[in-house]
């Protein structure tokens, strides 16, 4: 059976079958770091790697992160590739772009064919969101609708209504990384997880942040995330685990559930 | 920081402080069995070992469990002994002895001095939980008592409730181990654990079995249960996992909490 739904890039389904697919960062400041750390985490063999362009110098120079993008695809050979520009609200690295740059710049990487997921975030103006899902659209670019939250955690049905969101606004993907102040907040996200997963058709991707949270990078598959992000080289957010023991973790977990 | 409570076994901390304890269950058939099968455990230094007496061929006849007891005892080395004849309306193997006859031979064990805890069931008549609780204060031997249901999962407080009987009943600690229908069923476990665990002082023991469970055998320690049993030999319960899988993934479930 399936817990969590399945995610495909360009018409081919991601992964060897297994749950949940595994996604890394690059975070590299530069353009010799991002290639550099790409080919080290290529190698990890991930399902995903994402792109964290916030984290690149020349962020705001268009035609410098479509080259870029461009390479970084080549490098990481066959491995589906998101690109993520976090806003500093979002818990991002600070960007000179504003709201309208960050749109266009993600206009371009769907135009220019370069990555195959977009990573948008739902506090942008709803113009924005409506363009950049329009334009993965028409160039086979699957956006994934991002909520991200590093103080607090919402109730279950403010989670469920966010993920809501995400399927009403036509996004291919949902996104939720909220921080826990205690376990009850863990198990708050994870009952959200849940109940989405069964109210909405979309994939849904959720994540509870942090030292208390970082058990849902394990676990956060079973109630319907199809993704959990590790580290491969350095990580991009708090409570994220190395690919090699989150592997570990995951083969037993899977060898211990109903194999019907 | 500690997320489930310290458990003493005749007044010395049990395990070498990392959370949670382990336990293993020996289920051997006869006198050769259990002792071949508890020193094979012995061998994999679990915190504690429990051995199912409904499982032995003479379970009621007290002189013989009395002596296969002192042994076992022995052969576990120092490594803690939870007595339990699980009945076989809580999943345990059927036994000619009725209530009466399991409450005796409970107070016997007490008296003889050779468990370190035993496990008691809170559907049993109350005068018996009364004696056996007493009989265990009076010689060192602490209660466990317990709660089982092998088809559903019972609500957030019922269980609560559950947990707080065995404090009412002054046991030692209290033990829950509940069938998921559904994952929603492991979080109302999780949910339950973590308030049982706030609200009363004892140490709780919290388990969700089966496949769907199986995941609370690694993680519910989080949420306060002291105790998660695991595969030495063979499996007592449907979702145990084998203790050096269990092992590898604590490891790593505790190396990405928060360090202070």
């Amino acid at each position: 059976m399936s817990y969590s739904k399945k995610v495909e890039a360009r018409g081919r389904l991601i992964g060897d079958g297994t749950e949940p697919l595994i996604c890394a960062p690059v975070v590299g400041g530069n353009f010799k770091e991002v290639l550099a750390e790409t080919a080290a985490i290529a190698k990890l063999k991930p399902d995903l790697i994402e792109w964290r362009v916030d984290y690149f110098d020349a962020a705001s120079d268009t035609q410098r992160v479509l080259d870029l993008a461009a390479k970084v695809r080549q490098v990481a050979d066959d491995i589906p590739l998101i690109f993520t520009l976090r806003s500093h609200r979002e818990g991002g690295e600070p960007v000179t772009l504003d709201d309208d740059g960050v749109a266009e710049l993600c206009v371009a990487v769907c135009e220019a064919n370069v990555a195959d997921f977009i990573d948008f975030e739902m506090s942008a103006p709803p113009h924005h969101i409506e363009q950049v899902c329009a334009a993965g659209r028409e160039n086979g670019t699957q956006s994934i609708l991002s909520y991200h939250n590093f103080q607090e955690t919402p109730d279950v049905e403010w989670l469920v209504a966010k993920f809501g969101n995400a399927n009403a606004l036509s996004g291919d993907i949902a996104k939720i990384a909220v921080m826990p102040q205690s376990l009850d907040d863990v198990l708050i996200l994870l009952q959200a997880t849940l109940r989405a997963s069964r109210e909405f058709p979309m994939p849904l991707i959720s994540i509870s942040m942090g030292g208390f949270g970082a058990v849902t990078r394990m676990i956060a598959w079973l109630f319907g995330s199809s993704v959990t992000f590790a580290v491969g080289e350095r990580s991009s957010a708090p409570g994220q685990i190395a690919i090699g023991e989150l592997v570990a973790v995951l083969e037993i977990l899977r060898n211990s559930l109903p194999s019907a």
